[in-house]
């Protein structure tokens, strides 16, 4: 085993800058929603326009409580992370560049809500930050970067959530050109996954 | 008492998520004063204009000691906290989709000043995030997840100015429909209540 | 002198929160750095629009570094802080509330580069910051909420260099009525004002 | 040598800062790519529409790989400083003001993707922001501002790597005037730089 390039002190400082990059994209989703721009001052159509934007605060909290899990699973992972080098930090700034595109994605169901190719491009990317979750977890376990080793006997597969998670997106690409809502329902099922806590690391 | 799900080291983790949280939905309330866009120079219509955006700043600076407010109860809540599990991280998770959707409510009850509507929506959002305060505040007494074990007699009602302020947006609401000046004077009142520190754990 | 409502270990999170207020405003400042549109592909026209972003830059810098002042004057005042109570706390975030209106100040003179008012209010937001400083440093000194006492004699006027930001600024209200450029030349002096490090606290 | 203005504490906290603002502008990125507006819903339209936005993604992530690299090298130097001074605190904030820059230079860059003086514009910046990395560097090397002396032979020339970085993108100045497509092939150049980890420091 080569000496890792980076120390335990230092994972500290890229957890501090993932929860920064994952902290301001979970908050520029609010952008979507748009206050709406009435000419007048007329309390009917304002409470009209209010109803209208029920859809967008919905694609908000669905965005919100996905890149959340996405953090706590993240989370999971690094707990134990004892050291970090290159190639990991470059796993790590990919998974970063997709949530950061998640506002993106979000706007796009929104504003084109019954239309596959947005449901296909939100469910690609949230797919493809899960993969490299998947990448990073196994990663990290053959390079033995964690803080003490597992007890008991090794899990038969680490990242099995993340991997679950990913299928379920991959997944739901086809099924959106079927059924859009049907593509949306197989996303929530990613909130109820429980990353298996306390298996890797401890 | 099942074992927690996180420990005391992951607790500053989530503490820092949440406020990176706070701070940017904080900030970004600053986007809702628009700085005028004049045709030529002509100085006296800067300054009229300038004028006009008084109630603006006036929102901004509500908007801003609430999230402040807010920020500080959070504070006092998680300060003595040792571990977390799951549902803890859901509530704080819900609690920061109310948070970050404040930037949108102050910008509504900006450009709709006199709409009981728009008054609504904003003391529903921060009242359910009061809530939710109440809820963590219970749910972490109930599961003995503070560090130290509270000297003399316990707390009567854990949450109670959590639960106050609340009450405070939730009554705000049927009084916008009366009278927006006064939903919103009652607002203010939230600014004065005063949590009860070193209540809560120590 | 009665127990303070906050310990040193939450210090380090109301630091933290600051730091997040700030290091957002100063990345907002980008946005008031529009990118210009043009029509079709003229990389002649394209060089003039780029020329008449210069203002704008020089704004932004300038507002960068003040901000960037700013924050190392805090950053020195809270560094020996060994506790908080609720009147610092209301202090400080009138102090961030000023900060995170920085970015509008900073587009608004940008904009209307010549208006009196325009420099005024940019004057007047950070004035206003410098005192609420001015504030926080005698608080802090009255209340002895620093960790040492200080060596050798007590220092004659703690906060003098805040207060002296403050007495630029505000000087500068009315200089800019006579000249907004002299006002202008009045603020870069607050970039070379060198805050008495190790006066307060060791 | 005189004695350094700030200590090891105070290095957590500009680091945090620096975290801050650079975590804020790699996610402000995600705004230039715009989510199309369309009159109706027409599927085809949408998926052109979508298509075309190829090169904006691409211009995201190249800038997100830029910063994220910068993010690395930037770690790479503070990881084992011990203090600070006023003047290291100056080129720091130059540094952030050159990063804070770049979702600007990624959208210019993006909407004149042929026109040479955007290029010029995009590499001047983060040329600029590479010299401030050697400036520091070498500062840093002969203030003995590192924790711990190096062992073996001293580097011969402390921040090479940074100033190749900058070499690059000065380099690709003129060369983006020749070849915009040659300019940005350069810029990838960067990405594989590897910084010689462990050499400052340790």
């Amino acid at each position: 085993m080569e000496a890792p390039d980076f120390e335990e002190r230092d994972v500290g400082r890229i957890v501090a800058f993932t929860d920064g990059v994952m902290a301001v994209a979970i908050t520029l989703l609010v952008l979507n929603i748009e206050v709406p721009r009435l000419p007048g001052t007329d309390e009917r159509r304002l409470e009209d326009e209010l109803a209208d934007l029920l859809p967008s605060l919905l694609a908000y909290l669905l965005s919100f409580a996905l890149v959340g899990q996405y953090w706590v699973v993240h989370h999971t992972l690094f707990e134990n992370l004892r050291s970090f080098d290159r190639a990991l930090m470059g796993l790590n700034l990919t998974f970063l560049a997709l949530i950061a595109l998640v506002p993106f994605a979000s706007e796009l169901i929104d504003r084109y809500e019954q239309e596959p190719v947005a449901a296909a491009v939100f469910a690609g990317i949230l797919g493809l930050a899960a993969l490299t979750n998947v990448l990073m977890v196994r990663y990290i376990a053959r390079r033995r970067f964690l803080r003490a080793p597992r007890p008991g006997p090794p899990e038969p597969f680490p990242g099995a959530v993340s991997l679950a998670i990913a299928l379920v997106f991959l997944l739901s690409i086809p099924v959106a050109y079927l059924s859009v809502t049907a593509a949306k329902l197989l996303w929530l099922l990613v909130l109820v996954f429980r990353y298996p806590l306390r298996r890797i690391g401890t």
